[in-house]
């Protein structure tokens, strides 16, 4: 996305709806939502997706991270126009997710056409590789879950075996999921692959047994 | 198929290829095949897949199973005139598995294009369901295998769910097998939905830990 000049300001100027400094609410983020369950998006791009959510799903409180400016700043415009109430957003990098969210603290995490790094070197960037596993491990509740969504056939055949050996459990595979299900919000990078006749893979995976946020 | 009244002729005056008791081989498999590890496709269908994998790998020993007594007469017929020497055939239903394998007799099961019984109240005789899988998992090495390949959506989704319920472990998966792999003999089923553009599904499961053929 090119760079816009009114994004550091607008950015800089919301303290309610962004979260500057998330590690402060940690433990605490449900008191920012009346005590509603939470949901977590990594990499929610302009954020058009978790607007939806939050907005088909007024019981749950929705968290949305992306770490470019630019589309963080869209998203933040958006949500501000159209005031979306159980909705903050954070536009931070992903990596120190487990010093902002506390044990357990987080019931669903959507990864939506996450950044598949096709390169083998760069596998541990991929928001599916085992290092990111091990900290969605520690925040998720018990019966939390992991919804992933991707055009990227190698991005998901590698998530489903990296969730798999990591020991998550896999509850739903979905190799096309347009073709079952309507009523989960289009992302506009989304559409562009449905346009052109291209399969959506998803999948929903379980936190492991007795994983790591006890 | 249509009914060849060549099929029941040819299939009982055959008595070398074509096992018409294959309790009797039940431990003893392998004194058919000169030692060779043995490699199992349950509804071989008209048989070219399994030809052609038992003349791609000669150091293996190949047992084709196929209920239809038509297809299975054409699996006959077309291996006779090619004088494979690794392999077997049975026309019988496949229900009775562990009647004629002994526990860890197999390395390897290929099920190829199964019928996907696509209504609920069918599940129970997919090849990928609960009953089947307890029998595969008597039969299979320690280091056995099963290689699935399929079409159907449906079929592929619930049958991944399926092994890894049972306690199978993913070994590979591919949402569009053709597009990475051309070394793996083609069926005629198969061909019509490459030459439709449509992907193969494949994946490859590994035998549950401590499974049930000790």
């Amino acid at each position: 996305m090119r760079n816009k000049k009114w994004a550091k300001p607008l950015l800089d100027s919301d303290t309610k709806l962004m979260i500057q400094n998330p590690e402060q609410f940690k433990g605490k983020w449900k008191d920012q939502f009346s005590g509603l369950s939470l949901c977590l998006e990594i990499g929610m791009g302009k954020g058009s997706y978790i607007q939806q959510m939050a907005k088909n799903n007024p019981n749950f409180g929705f968290i949305g991270v992306e770490k470019d400016r630019n589309c963080a700043a869209v998203a933040l415009k958006d949500s501000l126009e159209k005031s979306i109430k159980n909705l903050k957003l954070i536009n931070l990098d992903a990596t120190n997710i487990d010093a902002w969210f506390a044990p357990k603290e987080i019931q669903t995490l959507y990864l939506n056409f996450s950044d598949p790094w096709p390169k083998k070197g760069h596998a541990k960037r991929r928001l599916s590789s085992s290092c990111f596993l091990e900290k969605y491990d520690t925040i998720l509740s018990d019966e939390g879950q992991i919804v992933m969504k991707t055009d990227n056939k190698s991005l998901f055949e590698f998530s489903l075996i990296s969730f798999l050996d990591y020991g998550y459990k896999l509850i739903e595979l979905n190799v096309d999921f347009r073709s079952q299900y309507n009523d989960d919000p289009i992302t506009e990078y989304e559409q562009k692959f449905m346009d052109l006749n291209q399969p959506i893979y998803r999948m929903i995976v379980g936190k492991k047994k007795g994983g790591k946020g006890e």
